[in-house]
């Protein structure tokens, strides 16, 4: 039995309060946060605490807290030598006060508030800077059914910024198409089916080889029509941009 | 009974072919290509010519070609008067020669040479220059389970521009990602829940709220982070420029 305590009420806190709470290998001892409101609805299968000084003796304590917070509230902690990891992609391990034994473990998913989430789809990016604590973090990742990796600072770097490209980047050109469709009255929802095909078909296939379109094909013709249509300034640098990043990765 | 004549042996050709052959209520009459060869292998599953002046009696024309080649095959059809479609997002109806009558049967989706394609996931969008043509192509689009939409020239026009941000500039989106995580010796395939998941979550939710990240908190430190990391100026350009477009729809 593992036991974990969690410190943060946030989207990524929350969901791996219900995962951990799901697994019999698993004991969430305590949920700490600042303010107890947000915890509160979990009081019932969980203790909630919103003193520091009330935490007791677990085998991880996971800080799940906005990035700016992490540096503040690991040396606000009331122990020392302890195994105290933060989530984040982007925040040095460092950043951890050195009282105690510094980690990361990084779930490299998008959560929403409403969805459920299935760890089987959350890869668990796991770096620590004490080699001997690398299992109990791996078993931890394993408990929930996660794919886990151990990666140095640099490649959670890279794949945190590598993951604004495929998410934040991917989503908004999905807003774009969306604010597109809206103001020639074509429906948005048509796109979904294309949206989805295009995710699952670089599960297997690279994105090179997957690429189609007017850019790869050099279609001058398809791509002057289409900036003809767009009526926006910033559409049509995200137009121009992108196909001449195709263009550059096929050769044209 | 629905019968089709399929002209073109390309992506779209082929897989149309595939799902037609599968309904019983639809007859593929025959299959023209201009090379026989790429028809072949399909000789016992149908009657395949490369001869124009060979095209029988058929309810429904589709010609599945380039989209250079669409107004050149439908002038050369040497009959009138029958219902001829043509199956591409951005090539006007009129582009079709007027000897027949003349329509659109544009599947919004990407399709690949090797994985087989559920028609469920196809969505069709059908344009009629004679209104009493659309109901025996809503038929057709229904009989594979399509979803099927009336649209005009420009609706069609709108979607297939809307489709090339969300397919190839997507695409190309999670292309960069690859460049990134392997310069690093970070694992692209460790991206693909992600990839996933964030086009699941506009399935159900509008990319406005499904928005997150360093562009929409505008959290200046992660964006400095990321931009330094960068390497390459077109990623760098990419950053700035989707990261803007965040801001800018967010209000920030």
């Amino acid at each position: 039995m593992i036991s974990v305590t969690l410190l943060g009420a946030g989207n990524v806190a929350t969901h791996l309060f219900k995962t951990f709470n799901n697994s019999n290998q698993i004991a969430v001892k305590q949920w700490f946060n600042r303010s107890i409101d947000a915890i509160e609805p979990f009081k019932n299968d969980v203790a909630i605490t919103d003193d520091l000084n009330t935490l007791q003796d677990a085998d991880i304590y996971i800080i799940a807290v906005s990035d700016d917070a992490i540096a503040d509230i690991s040396s606000q902690l009331p122990f020392e030598n302890k195994l105290v990891v933060h989530t984040s992609g982007s925040v040095n391990v460092h950043d951890l006060n050195a009282k105690n034994r510094r980690g990361v473990f990084y779930p490299l998913q998008t959560f929403s508030k409403s969805a459920e989430m299935d760890f089987v789809n959350v890869p668990i990016c796991i770096e620590t800077l004490v080699k001997t604590d690398y299992p109990i973090l791996k078993a931890l990742a394993v408990a929930v059914g996660s794919p886990v990796r151990k990666v140095n600072s640099e490649q959670r770097r890279t794949l945190h910024l590598a993951a604004v490209f495929v998410n934040n980047f991917t989503n908004q050109l999905y807003r774009v198409a969306h604010e597109i469709t809206e103001s020639e009255e074509a429906e948005f929802d048509f796109l979904k089916p294309l949206i989805l095909e295009t995710a699952k078909k670089v599960q297997n296939m690279s994105p090179y080889l997957a690429q189609t379109g007017p850019a790869k094909r050099n279609d001058k013709k398809t791509i002057k029509k289409h900036l003809k249509l767009l009526k926006n300034d910033q559409h049509k640098d995200i137009y121009n941009l992108l196909t001449q990043s195709i263009k550059d990765t096929h050769g044209r």
